[in-house]
């Protein structure tokens, strides 16, 4: 059975998701539709694009992806299906598709006009309905997506920040924080090697400082924050079996700067 | 594989849906679950219905729909399955059924007598595993409902409120408010059209104004609420890209006016 | 389709859950991945431990557990793959396993050593992602546990409390509170006859007194807490459509305590 990868910022209170599959399931019976998750905060096109980027990967070839964080649903941006080299991708072309289809390898990208593949009734608010979850019911059933409209030659982008490095400093910042209140950074272990590898070092986010970086949970002592490169491959700053976000205040864009240690 | 909708009032906290589920897949291995939701307000009979209503023609036909929200469950109340034109409704008779039912013609009701179709050990507290997912379990198999009990000729009815509309007026309400902040009115386009067509107005909320609809969130400029069509087919009052809920302290019931605006 | 339960105290805000399905999925697409829920309090193994234990009996023989709540992960901790009589069950050996495990009869233990079924990249931080899904995998291909590692003959175990019953009271405690508020108690119904048939009692709980026990929710008065038999099978304090843990500020580890009643 085809998997379907659903990804958008509808939450659990709605029959939002529900009938975004019932749509899928109409046209394709036999398909697989895994929650990405629907927790990405409302309208944050970077968050979505982080955690499709993050979660790709993991799914069989040929899985398609189905995301829905779309602050312009309605208006004249375009709305597109893509196909890398090994998956597919459908959605508003806003960049939350961008970083997934580019390290997977663009193959093709066509902007849904062909409003034979969308329900009869399209409304103005939801197209997650009315017009994606279509699409994605035909494509696993093997439609060609060249056939869905015209072809583009590229998409909205979006980037990651990169973390500011010099010989004795590293800036960075805050891009996601997870349900644990795990902080994630811009930085990774290899930028943080890079500078201060074998040396002391002093981090500072939101006015409090902390100097340990440990490679599992269980070593870190209870009570204080220190840096581990968590599953994203970005270093994150942690409390062991509490959270750090509610103990920094922090919130994704906050600075997160890492220092040489004069100590010693 | 046959498509059963879950709808209920549980949450997603405790392991009740999980369960449910479970219950579902060893009576029939062969089913697809969607879940419509599970935020529905705790034992709010009106809200399980209106949305049970506005998902139900999106699934596949014969797809069934079990739903539990059922504040009276272990009493007298009645359990029931309905056959309609194309789907299949288990649950208490409470009301929660009825608007599904009614737009997609009646068929058959039977009430849930008959204990073989049940689990062995029934609680008084959890009629949605002991019977409920049983019996949908079965269903699903192809057990023909007449078999699960008495037929009967009527269920339990529940009217979504129709607003007041005069010559230069209208007065509805708030019938839902989804995850976004988005406020559903149970005032419809045509109702609005039908007062209000090529004219300026001013509507009230909560001791609030606006005097605005657009036909697309795109269009609507930020921080002032408008009306737009939503995909439940009625009038909602937005805030583009913000909670129009907070803004104005919204609750289910509270009153939105709609009155012929004197300036120009 | 083999059934795959899982349980985890991830949340839905993240995407863990959704890629540890897509790693099962790419491993095997023919499975039936049921939620069981992913909201067990953050590190609280013996709610995970609970939880698992009230609903696994409910699931297909055959069925698969994969629980991930696992405070230790990256630690020295054991991960392990159990048989008992009717099901399988994975995930870190630190007492999660052990109440569902013992009641279905143990047939073998196996610790996960074999690296030929994790992912190629093993995070220190996501074993539930790169170990334990993996396994599943595999798992629920027909891959036979001993191949997976080491035999091991125990596990870590763990015991829900027992009340203090003595000839005119019962001192029992909160193990688990409801997402409607119920509060469910260690005190069994047969517990509570053996020291309260046909005798009046008061119970009290964090300063608050109540004196009633009902068999179904419709029986009872709304705002008068009652004491009732539950899903769970022990007996709950609850306040008819509303939350006895609010009333009551109720936590797990609370006490509760029940007297004969002087009166009359």
């Amino acid at each position: 059975m085809r998997v379907i990868g659903l990804l958008t910022d509808f939450g659990y209170k709605d029959n939002y998701v529900g009938v975004m599959k019932a749509v899928i399931l109409n046209i394709n019976p036999k398909v697989n539709i895994v929650d990405i998750t629907h927790s990405v905060t409302s309208h944050s096109v970077s968050e979505g694009a982080f955690l499709l980027w993050k979660s790709y990967r993991f799914f069989p070839k040929d899985s398609i992806f189905l995301v829905v964080v779309d602050p312009g649903v309605g208006s004249q941006r375009r709305a597109i299906a893509v196909k890398t080299k090994n998956y597919y991708f459908v959605g508003p072309d806003n960049g939350v598709l961008y970083l997934a289809v580019k390290e997977d390898s663009l193959k093709k990208i066509v902007s849904l006009d062909n409003k034979n593949y969308f329900l009869k009734y399209v409304s103005s608010t939801f197209h997650g309905r009315d017009v994606f979850s279509s699409i994605v019911g035909y494509i696993s059933k093997g439609v060609d997506i060249e056939i869905l409209g015209k072809k583009n030659s590229d998409m909205e982008s979006l980037e990651i920040s990169k973390p500011l490095i010099s010989k004795d400093r590293i800036k960075g910042e805050i891009i996601y924080i997870d349900n644990f209140g795990n902080i994630v950074t811009n930085i990774t272990k290899d930028d943080f090697l890079s500078v201060f590898k074998n040396k002391k070092f002093i981090a500072s986010l939101n006015g409090r400082n902390f100097s340990e970086i440990y490679d599992c949970y269980n070593y870190a002592p209870k009570r204080k924050p220190f840096f581990i490169e968590g599953s994203f491959s970005y270093l994150e700053v942690s409390l062991k079996e509490s959270s750090a976000s509610k103990y920094f205040k922090a919130r994704i864009g906050n600075q997160v700067e890492i220092k040489l240690s004069n100590v010693g």
